[in-house]
């Protein structure tokens, strides 16, 4: 079975929605990364770090999923990072109430031993020298990094996200953090400078616009699931990157075609994640259910002209 | 050879992007609809009025295309509907400098008899009670109506509209308006309510976020090509129009499966028409463009993914 190193955060999220708000609860990238994974017959590891006040029913709910929680450091008397945040109307912006980062600040991860020659790599959104840190414990070169970052690093790390953006193959960004990246409002345009910065492929994320890939000058795109209600879009972002993973290191073809088929994957396995909050629908999600919706997404996109 | 009818505006615009900008030069929603739906071997007819300030050359224009200008009333010192607008960065939003309405404020339209009993009917932008008049000038129910409005009409004709959305088959309505409409956020609540106002089919615009076409609960999305850049967006809602008219009318199937294919066009066509200020993309556009365009297309939303 392929190998999957996935380093992010697994955290306590409290969110507000216009459809309500929630307690402290499960959260974090390297949570919704590893969930959505699960749904791949991978081998997959998070790295990440809490607190002795994280709960053991969380970390069971992951190993349950069989993903390898031997890279997550438990610090005794550590408290788990928090976030909090509070969602406008559209859905499409929110601001953060609250953001403690407690264990997170001294973070150093460590890659399991089991894992060091994992295939693909997927990097969370964390510092960039924690990502790079990852990278560098790597015995072998992966057959695929992904990295996903955000605006907050470009504003207060932005030279070590290039020395780590560089070492990357694919990086997925949101479209108003690629214009941030780039300074270009053009989409094709930012997405032809990042790749001048190492990534060979850009994905770029328009949250209920879908996603565009791109690679050289092919481009590809996979709209949302267009949904009644979307109750919380927390991890929607981190869910698509782990169906993206987790499928491209199933299918050990990283060809631009193939990476298609992960984008609408990834972009199948988001949808589910706003149907709720938080992991709650991630949490019991059948394969069944993946796969009827995978056929709403070949209704939704597939047409039959043709070009002869 | 099928019939097609169409109604709306032919114009004079003035155009500010951040781009350049235009004196006055063609515009008009009929215009682009009209030059869209000449790619298709359907005999058009365009339904307008102008004053005897509207050049000849524009006229011989569309009679070039083989578009019958004979439904389209020239007032003897009167003046053509003349529009300015400027549009901001985003090229999302536009102020509107100038609306001139002139002759169009008393525009009574007479379908030509040799039009009376088209097979569709393309109802551009224009006041519900001039569309209605229209439909009413009909011999026989068309095999296809479809609907194009804007916000305009919303505040100051909501009945009216009402009235004449109950009339048709199809209603294709930018985002922002489908919520101005129904009070929903969500573009498929909008849509369901949209159904029950009359149309079968709706057909929702989302600008460079591409467009959703809407059935009973079936949906379907066509992305907007992603472009290096976009000059001028005026008349791609309606060039979108004429290439969905256009494809119906000529194909004569008015399925589901087949209306996808006519979004498709509609937004292959689109895409050359913000190429360049106003018509001027449109005005010498060839098929072999359209069909290398296409291609693009299909590679950028169709993938391998076996569901058995």
């Amino acid at each position: 079975m392929k190998k999957l190193v996935i380093v992010g955060t697994v955290a306590f999220d409290a969110i507000e929605t216009p459809f309500g708000k929630t307690d402290k609860i499960l959260g974090g990238a390297a949570t919704f990364i590893g969930l959505s994974a699960s749904h791949f017959n991978v081998d997959s590891s998070i790295v990440s770090i809490v607190g002795d006040d994280f709960p053991q029913e969380y970390l069971d709910l992951l190993s349950d999923k069989n993903i390898d929680i031997s890279g997550i450091e438990i610090v005794k008397d550590g408290k788990t990072f928090f976030w909090s945040g509070r969602y406008h109307n559209d859905m499409n912006t929110r601001d953060t109430l609250v953001t403690e980062l407690n264990t997170l600040a001294d973070f150093n991860p460590v890659v399991p031993h089991k894992y060091k020659d994992a295939d693909v790599v997927m990097l969370g959104n964390l510092h960039p020298m924690v990502q790079m840190s990852v990278l560098d414990q790597m015995e072998n070169k992966p057959k695929l990094v992904i990295l996903d970052t955000m605006n907050f690093w470009m504003d207060s790390a932005l030279d070590d996200l290039h020395k780590v953006i560089k070492r990357v193959d694919v990086i997925t960004i949101n479209d108003e953090e690629a214009r941030q990246l780039t300074g270009e409002y053009s989409l094709v345009v930012a997405a032809r400078k990042i790749h001048a910065m190492g990534p060979k492929y850009v994905v770029i994320k328009k949250g209920e616009h879908g996603a565009l890939l791109f690679h050289d000058d092919n481009v590809f795109y996979a709209p949302a699931l267009p949904l009644e209600e979307v109750y919380d879009p927390t991890g929607a972002g981190d869910t698509f990157a782990g169906g993206f993973a987790g499928y491209l290191a199933n299918s050990e073809d990283v060809s631009f075609e193939n990476m298609k088929n992960a984008v609408i994957f990834g972009s199948t396995l988001a949808s589910f994640c706003v149907e709720k909050f938080g992991t709650e629908r991630m949490q019991n999600l059948s394969s069944d259910e993946v796969f009827k919706r995978l056929q709403q997404f070949k209704q939704l996109t597939q047409f039959e002209i043709e070009l002869t």
